[in-house]
């Protein structure tokens, strides 16, 4: 299984924001159905072995995450308005500390990095999530049985102090030498994971 | 100067599309329109030595082409809606052979594929783009010096008998072992050119 998790630090944690308006009255949340759209769409299919893990970090009921699952999921089209509506449908619902399911293969709970990084953890102990970053190491460079298959990023805006503590001590992971948007460095990695068939 | 040329084989020809219901009555603008998000933008920058050319193919008066230079272009924002509007306000304008600016870098003129085949041409009189598909050479494989830098992809559709025709003596290029959109397409290549430095 292949993972992406994203961090919306203003998007919004209610399903009341407008499909028209997601740059701004819903705190960029296009940025987050984007990385959606790159982490499942294949021509003429979908990515069945991706999970993507959105955590919104917005106004009014902050952390809640919202994970989509590539096996599982329905009713999710290319376009931004499809993810948005289904982030509509899952923040509408009242959550607590469990994933609830919202449409098929979509899910919500109460919490965020700090759970996730808990949750994914290798046989020994360590949260199996790399950062992308860009003075990480060039992900081309790294032979396949330890090219990671989990990554952190951010949305338009940089981790928090408190975020990079936790993350601190993760490896840290280049797409190339151009600093590129979340969901475009989302579709080269996947591109890499391909190729080396992992 | 790197160029995308990209086939919108149903896309509409006029600016009064509703921006609510790009992939629907719009002839699946959303996949032009993303397309445009992939050529220009990286992170906190635009790349400026791209050129993107969308070859409208739908009702009501096709072909028409919107370019849009990544050197001049203003207005545009990441999200789907952003390019559609841009689109929108070009497609409004009476258009001619020749190209007309409708807002800071997006421009329009009547013509298609063939029109820009003829126009852009090497030393030697050659159509200088190559066509993005799933059998041809692996970019990763050609030497910086041969590699292209100008590439012709279609939409959600094939190309028709009649493009094929036209391209048929084209280098054949691939992004990678799966075939993704369009737009995951451009954005992988772009990884690779900055990659080589192109």
């Amino acid at each position: 299984m292949k993972r992406f998790l994203i961090i919306g630090h203003k998007a919004l944690t209610t399903g009341s924001f407008s499909l028209n308006d997601m740059p701004g009255s819903a705190g960029r949340m296009d940025v987050l159905c984007r990385c959606v759209n790159s982490c499942f769409f294949l021509s003429h299919d979908l990515r069945r072995d991706v999970e993507c893990f959105l955590v919104l970090l917005g106004e009014p009921d902050a952390p809640k995450t919202v994970k989509f699952s590539g096996e599982k999921v329905r009713y999710l089209n290319p376009d931004e308005r499809s993810a948005g509506s289904l982030l509509q449908k899952a923040l509408a619902l009242p959550c607590t500390e469990t994933f609830r399911e919202s449409t098929r293969g979509v899910y919500v709970r109460r919490g965020g990095l700090k759970e996730l990084l808990e949750e994914f953890r290798d046989e020994e102990g360590n949260p199996i999530f790399a950062i992308l970053d860009e003075n990480g190491s060039d992900i081309r460079e790294i032979p396949p049985e330890t090219t990671p298959t989990a990554f952190i990023l951010s949305d338009h805006m940089n981790f928090t102090e408190e975020e990079e503590e936790m993350i601190k001590d993760l490896k840290r992971i280049s797409a190339g030498p151009k600093v590129m948007h979340a969901d475009h460095t989302i579709t080269v990695i996947l591109n890499e994971l391909d190729r080396k068939n992992l």
